[in-house]
């Protein structure tokens, strides 16, 4: 008899779903090329850094999945994420020196754009005459630090942007980038903020056409995604500190369900939030302690992801001082 | 007993139903606003344009609308559009001398910017110094374009963006314009490109929390969204010139569904197109004429829109003409 490892399923039984999973995923159009740059990224990041030390390297998961209803898809199932939090973070990851895989569902917020209006491109431009174009005012420095820091992340091989859309992409990618952090140890770190559908329809069940919408309700039966989340932390990249999140909207369930994920999914972090105060307050769950973390308002960087990454880089140092002994 | 207007219910039930959809839909949070630049923009196209002659005035409907799954939205069922065909559509009205409310969902495709990369701000852009933004070499003129077209039209008061999110935004923006649009007689038109949701969650029927994702599959049952169309054409605007799409998968069963649109809910025209070759060819359907539309390649502006909508300006001219007899 297998071990379940807390889950309610024996992991023989999840490793078979996993790989139905898989087996039955559209295949990742762009595979090769998003595997040549993950190899480049991570080899440029494995050499001594400018201060002699290892660079340490995070994957910051970042907007919400889709659930395709329709193979030639009109209609999907998604999950609201305006990726504030992924981009808030890559930036405070990227201040303290770590080099960031960020893969964000394919139009959500991006690093160093947050302050920037929904549409930037036409308010926050003008020209002059022909060729003379100019930011307008109250835009100006958010526009140069967007463009400015953006790019010099991205030249300088510290910031590596991978767009997904569906649940079967970002799965895909996730394992791909999992498995190419492994020669870094204990130096990579997962930090898994994206919202990812709970539930989808299996491709092979799925309507090929167009739902019609005929007479009468439509009926809708999705299944559960395999938790992937034991695999990667066991399997994937066995000594990665791995960070997941839970977010509910009912706060009297959220502490709970936190933990549950802790040990259900062996997380050496959970971060819990609620969807109202998700921009305020945080709550770092771990095996040992619970802390909560707050948004400093009379700081500069005002932002709950300020603390909260200064809280997990010392964490995650003491568990690379820990793996080194 | 009340005429069924060949559809499947009596008018009277159906407008029964419209009520019941309306009532029970979380009230639109800037009605005031909206209202108000609705009310501006159709009176400043209502006097007589530099040609002496009464300008046109279009309602372009862009992308999908959404379909929330619980009330504090965290899952939601989307239709995907890009918005492409609606701001091509509307560049082409605007250039025959139209001018248009955009109804778009938000984040889409918008009128001019349909060359530019995915993120112009961060790909188009660079900083030769402190202050010094220059635009990267390929997107120059894609991005003089989008700036200044889009700063003319908006600045000129012929183009109003109006943008939403939900099924419940979107129907009641639509009748907030068709009722403003009245005024205008014939010379309105109704261009619905919008992928609109055929079912959804009733708001007092759905979830309050995030629904959770426990032991086994998920079940859900959607009804029909009341049917507006013919309500909208008969009730809302009933002079206006109302343009519907219809996109199918299944090319075998396209043509047979625009006629039966057309007749069901009495428009004017059905533009109908399939989802692999919606960017090179339509066909406007007409109760005593069907019309094949291609892409012209050899033309500068070769998109498939600027045929269709030459033939569109074309019979709207004939119908304000015969309604003016």
């Amino acid at each position: 008899m297998s071990l379940t490892n807390g889950l309610e399923i024996p992991k023989e039984t999840l490793d078979a779903e996993i790989q139905a999973f898989f087996d039955s995923a559209p295949p990742l159009k762009n595979r090769v090329d998003i595997s040549e740059k993950l190899e480049e990224f991570v080899k440029k990041n494995s050499l001594p850094s400018g201060s002699g030390g290892v660079r340490k390297v995070v994957c910051v998961t970042s907007g919400g999945t889709t659930v395709p209803l329709e193979q030639r898809c009109v209609r999907y199932i998604d999950n609201f994420s305006s990726g504030y939090r992924g981009a808030a973070s890559t930036e405070y990851f990227l201040k303290a020196g770590y080099a960031v895989i960020f893969l964000c569902r394919r139009g959500t917020c991006q690093p160093y754009c947050r302050s920037l209006p929904d549409d930037p491109l036409l308010e926050c431009f003008e020209y002059r005459d022909e060729s003379n174009i100019k930011v307008s005012q109250p835009h100006s420095e958010a526009v140069r630090n967007a463009i400015t820091k953006n790019r010099a992340a991205v030249t300088g091989s510290l910031l590596l942007k991978l767009p997904f859309t569906t649940i079967f992409e970002y799965l895909q990618m996730l394992q791909m980038i999992a498995l190419s952090m492994r020669s870094l140890g204990p130096h990579a770190m997962l930090y898994l903020a994206a919202a990812v559908s709970d539930f989808y329809v299996p491709w092979k069940s799925m309507a090929e056409h167009k739902i019609q919408s005929g007479a009468g309700p439509l009926d809708m039966r999705l299944v559960q995604v395999p938790k992937m989340l034991l695999v990667l932390r066991q399997d994937w990249a066995p000594k990665a500190f791995c960070i997941s999140f839970k977010l509910e909207t009912d706060s009297k369930i959220l502490l709970e369900k936190a933990d549950m994920a802790l040990k259900k999914y062996k997380m050496h972090m959970v971060v819990a939030n609620e969807l109202s105060t998700r921009k305020e307050e945080v709550v770092v769950v771990r095996s040992n302690e619970k802390v909560s973390v707050h948004r400093n308002n009379s700081l500069g960087d005002n932002d709950v992801e300020s603390p909260l990454i200064e809280l997990i880089v010392e964490r995650h140092s003491a568990y690379v001082n820990n793996s080194d002994i």
